[in-house]
């Protein structure tokens, strides 16, 4: 089945879970699926405990935010390694589904230029249905992709001070 | 914890799957998880197969979509055992995630009128997670709501011909 190319990118909640309920969906029909977490790295993840037995998932990151005075070194080395990994995840035509979970803020935040999440789209494997989230995809990005969906924020509940809760965030 | 309301509406791809990956998250912190679909009913979707064991997933429809002429008695009825099943889940506090799927498409087609859903909103147990979807959320949804986000088609694939197919679209 040939596959294609989403992005969940905009400025509202449900774009990670976007892309993990298609994992989840694929896991139903016996799907082969690899998740690959940009800039995040923290095992207590619901996401992570409850996949990491199930499909292939990386995750690279400090686990640290990046601060005022731009990405550190080692963030510029574990975005390098997400790429890499991506390249060859979405290369080997082992699976149905590559999810590249954040490379979109990855770009924003200058670990990654614009050429090379473009190149990934070029280079997967014709059956594998490349899935790519994060705010902030540029036109090009759009005009290469095959599906796109924006994720405008109307509301949201960080504004009455509710902070990130184990099991809805995370 | 205190739980919250999601609404995702919008006519873009991503809505359904946003809530199945909650749905996931929460799952890898052992959280009690209820979903009920409006207006779906087919065992071989991928998140019924892969969820049916692991939460209590209720589906709702004739298994046909509504034709030009209108629900028929049986959508009618479906729609209120739906809503029937909605309102013990929401009330009963069993459950730190509930799913309404679609509920938002029900109410669209004239199965069930604003109020009704608005009032889920309103009994809901404290601290359960209620999670709506469906596109044409209505401004007293949105004010009801605590979090709403749009999931506001970019692109997509269908307008170049390619239909629902098994493990990505259901």
């Amino acid at each position: 089945m040939k596959g294609y190319t989403h992005i969940y990118t905009g400025n509202g909640k449900g774009k990670t879970t976007a892309a993990l309920g298609l994992a989840l969906r694929a896991m139903g029909h016996g799907r082969k699926i690899c998740m690959i977490q940009f800039l995040k790295r923290d095992e207590n993840y619901g996401e992570y405990r409850f996949l990491k037995d199930k499909i292939d998932f990386y995750q690279f990151g400090s686990g640290d935010f990046i601060n005022d005075d731009g990405p550190s070194d080692n963030d510029i080395m574990l975005a390098r390694q997400a790429y890499e990994q991506a390249v060859q995840s979405v290369q080997s035509g082992r699976y149905d589904i590559v999810i590249l979970d954040e490379i979109i803020v990855a770009f924003m935040m200058g670990l990654l230029d614009e050429k090379a999440v473009l190149m990934l789209m070029k280079m997967k494997a014709q059956d594998t249905e490349l899935i790519m989230t994060g705010r902030g995809a540029t036109e090009k990005m759009i005009e290469s992709a095959d599906l796109v969906t924006e994720m405008k924020e109307v509301k949201h509940y960080y504004k009455k001070g509710i902070t990130a809760r184990e099991g809805i965030e995370y």
